[in-house]
């Protein structure tokens, strides 16, 4: 059976070390993250993850979610205790607001959380999840009584969210919804309708569901300028808080699919059932952008997850299993072979799990800090400036987090050979976990589509230009030093290739935005290696002083900087083949036709 | 529910105009494979794949196989008697030896069959699939009497044969095999040991099971050259032909996988069960790997197969499915949607998989064109210059073309959006099935140190040299062309890195063989994206001509020239970051301990 063992000392790197959380003590939040605190917050989540959490991830997957007759869902064995445990402890509520009952700490340290729940039981952290997203559209639009009736319930994780957007007929287009709400004379309206691949829709968690549901109001544009969001609980609430009638909305069925078997997907049939408006009639779309982008992040540290899930068990593999000979001439002579981790083709998928996965555990952080400064930071223009910085990253974390992480997942398979195709190993679990990624919350062309034509462009660029200096005086700065020359200079060929297609895109967009349209993919995937390219020369930079003021954890710091160098050697170069395919425009890609594509008899 | 339509088409362009196969007419067993004759064994087989394999497919997947207590298995609902239709019509036996019982046609064909039955069902295909593997090896090893007793049967699918290498300690070091083989007075061996992962093992298609099992007789050395091949039928055959007594060979259990399901992987227990050896004794692995490149080839063809079945319903699904709207404009303003055809990054996917399965499949019928040639051509210079060339190309076709298959098959499943995910729509089917041929036959890191660990060099080099000169002229003859050139150009680019890569190998893998190791992953790459370009430049100049001569299927030849562009624009930039990888050496891949990855406290 797989295991899973928090990466504490890792994290505490990035949050100590490189973000420095300490140095932002004087921020509204920041200043009860002591370091002592930081510490005891990332040592007991770790350990709850991988002692509570870590062993029900494959009960989850074997057993999946049922539903009963009367439209009740019994989640796996073992989840609601555990559930039960994660709620006292209280693991929801870290980075939420105190005046709903929420602990308001950095979202850093919510991130972090988020990354160990994910890593130990992505399915199991889908429930949760979900209601992150949720709380945030009600803070962001929610009335003072919706707030008052439902944020600290759902904040205490007494109550769970949900996301209502999908339907069969559009996903990706919500203009299309069909999902009616009648307005009634009590002021509430009747929603009804049917939405598809409802995560946690139905579950037996917790006493109540909140259903946040996009719908049409009579007579509403028929586009996504007439979708509204409402409140549909599923039990109503009485105004003392307790619960009322239970609301006319069902589980339907729950889908079969590839993985994250232990969270109920679910078909939710709404049959006249009473909701609420969340804010504005018609502005339901820039509330579902809210609960979206908290929901995206989420889902790019996902990505992470089931890498780093599969690389620490390829890891304890790759030790374990004996197969051939190194190169070089036997390792361990006495015994009848080596190791498999003296094989290059090893070392190299194991090598790219390293560097993928701390470099983007950086990136995820230092994006959630942006999350952080964007409320917090004392300047009106420094919040400006993060709140840039997190929109055009929650693009490139989903995007390239969760295809390379997929990527990953799939490779620390590889690492087991037959065995890894093997349910019982765990690994093709961690892939089909993996898969769903890249698609919910948008689909990774639709990150790629918010990412160049969307952020790339908003504020006049501000954004990417303020990304392009971040990165120019970090390289700028880390070219004297010896040992990190090398690193800083392929970096900065990297962003060199970033900026010329960023220019390309100016230069060719307007004239085909197709050009935009089919290099889009490319430019995702340039900047999220760029990124964590930046990323890896911090973590280099901070690990090298320590080096020269001296530690006690040299090989630590070492691997550090090594680490830093395989990235540099074996993920940058592909940005420059990106900017290539980037540049090659729309035409080869646009110019057939749909018969072309026909399999002709 | 997925469909499949045997590319039927392609096929007879690639098979006619591209390899030019009635060319060949004056050598033997060529001069039956008439243009009619051609056109039928590709029309016929397509339609039996399509009708009858293809709708069993999914059956498969859900039921799986069932072991029962006596041991015995039984297949899918279905599959019995879909195999007597494949048997009757004699598919197995197209490109097998007259003398036996085949009907002695080109391999060429062989191959198409091949790729149409893994296309429509690879867990039904891989019954007979193997067996092919055990027919080769008896072939080239076995005595007449051997040959005599079990070739006519297992050609003819009366009986099927399997492959037992692995067992649980080994897989990719058969050295280390344990399985014993005891010498019997009558000159037949008790064969004692536990195989796992044995693909066909135990089944109810057929009447008898024919296994070719590794094993050690008494006082072999500990490597592989103590390792002999044994025949270990599972009833044993009397002197008439008729069957006899049940062997001590028995299925132990089924693995559960992640896919494949419609395929019986077997635990196999050999109690002193009665074999024979084939060919010498300790010579076993010669023996294994003409099973095995035969097999490796076949799983190439899968990593084409389910690249090209998702790539249809990708195809279908995204001209019927609508949301938004074209970056132009509303391509079909009368409704209320745009099809999702139309989207720039739906397009680069679709694109992608038309680009890698018509270039995977001219590239896996000219190997098989080699085959034949290795046999049959008029010179032994001819012949042994076939056998370089395929020797070179089976680690590429097994390893790139799997590893991109899967890619494809995922990126496929991406064009459906959460519909990918949702088992009853097929896909997601065709990934966790793809996802196991870059594993069996040898891991695409055993095929990375095939191909340069001992194909680059076998001979001086002259397979490679052999290859670059043909890739020279042909780019050479297209440069002149205006309508060929600029691919010609992009080629020609590729191959330079591809051969300053090879020379990376010679001036440095001596000093540390480490080197060639790191690299040689990103060399097979390199080296499958270079062939299927070459191949992209045959097909467009085949079209070009076509074009100038004059024809009435316009459409189809223009399509292959702009998908040639394509394929130039979109995949060879990767051979110069690949170049880039491998230049870097062995060093920041290698230089860590085991210690540096675990995950510290």
């Amino acid at each position: 059976m797989p295991t899973y063992t928090a990466p504490t000392r890792d994290t505490r790197f990035v949050v100590n070390e490189v973000l420095d959380l300490p140095s932002y003590g004087n921020l509204p939040g920041f200043e009860s993250a002591t370091p002592d605190m930081i510490d005891t917050v990332i040592n007991e989540a770790g350990k709850f993850c991988s002692e509570v959490l870590a062993p029900l991830n494959q009960v989850g997957d074997k057993e999946g979610c049922t539903r009963h007759a009367d439209g009740s869902v019994t989640t796996p064995t073992g989840f609601k205790q555990a559930f039960d445990q994660y709620r006292a402890a209280g693991w929801g509520t870290i980075a939420q607001p105190e005046a709903f009952g929420g602990q308001g700490m950095p979202h850093v340290l919510g991130f972090v959380i988020e990354e160990f729940v994910a890593t130990s039981n992505q399915a199991f952290g889908m429930y949760p999840g979900l209601t992150n997203g949720a709380v945030s559209a009600i803070i962001a639009k929610g009335s003072s009584e919706q707030q008052a009736t439902y944020l600290h319930k759902m904040i205490a994780n007494e109550w769970l969210g949900t996301m209502n957007l999908t339907e069969p007929q559009c996903g990706t287009d919500l203009g299309m919804i069909r999902t009616k709400a009648e307005p009634q004379a009590d002021g509430s309206y009747a929603v009804t309708g049917t939405k598809i691949f409802i995560s946690a829709g139905e579950h037996d968690l917790t006493e109540n569901i909140i259903h946040l549901v996009l719908a049409k109001t009579p007579g509403a544009p028929d586009s996504t300028k007439g979708i509204s969001l409402f409140i549909v609980p599923k039990f109503l609430v009485n105004a003392d808080g307790s619960l009322g009638d239970r609301n006319a909305v069902q589980c339907g069925s729950i889908e079969e699919k590839m993985g994250i078997h232990g969270n109920s997907t679910c078909v939710m049939n709404y049959d006249g059932a009473k909701g609420w408006m969340v804010g504005e009639e018609n502005k339901g779309l820039a509330a579902m952008f809210i609960m979206m982008n908290a929901a995206r992040l989420g889902v790019g540290i996902q990505g992470l997850a089931q890498a780093e899930v599969a690389y620490q068990n390829a890891v304890t593999y790759a030790l374990d299993r004996r197969q051939g000979r190194a190169l070089t001439g036997p390792a361990e002579p006495q015994a009848q072979a080596d190791p498999i981790f003296v094989h290059p083709d090893v070392r190299r998928m194991l090598m790219d799990a390293k560097a993928f996965t701390e470099g983007m555990r950086a990136l995820a952080l230092w994006g959630a800090l942006q999350v952080d400064l964007t409320h917090k930071a004392d300047t009106e223009e420094a919040r400006q400036e993060a709140d840039l910085m997190i929109s055009l990253l929650t693009p490139v974390i989903k995007g390239y987090g969760t295809d390379k992480g997929y990527e990953v997942a799939t490779n620390m398979q590889q690492v087991f050979g037959g065995h890894g195709y093997i349910a019982e190993w765990g690994m093709e679990q961690f892939v089909r976990d993996a898969r769903i990624a890249m698609i919910y919350e948008g689909t990774n062309g639709v990150q790629a589509m918010d990412l160049c034509g969307r952020k790339l462009a908003q504020n006049g660029g501000a954004g990417i230009q303020a990304f392009f200096k971040t990165a120019d005086e970090d390289i700028a700065a880390a070219k004297d030093d010896a040992a990190l020359a090398q690193i800083a200079e392929k970096l900065e060929k990297a962003v060199g290739e970033q900026k010329a297609a960023t220019m390309w895109f100016m230069q060719n967009a307007m004239a085909n935005p197709n050009n935009l349209g089919a290099g889009a993919h490319h430019y995702m995937h340039m900047m999220g290696i760029v990124a964590i390219g930046l990323m890896w020369l911090r973590m280099a930079k901070v690990a090298q002083a320590k080096l020269a003021e001296g530690t006690d954890d040299i090989a630590f710091y070492e691997a550090k900087v090594t680490t830093a160098r395989y990235y540099a050697d074996r993920f940058l170069p592909d940005v420059g083949a990106l900017r290539r395919k980037l540049e090659a425009g729309a035409e080869s890609m646009m110019a057939l036709q749909a018969d072309d594509f026909a399999t002709a008899a």
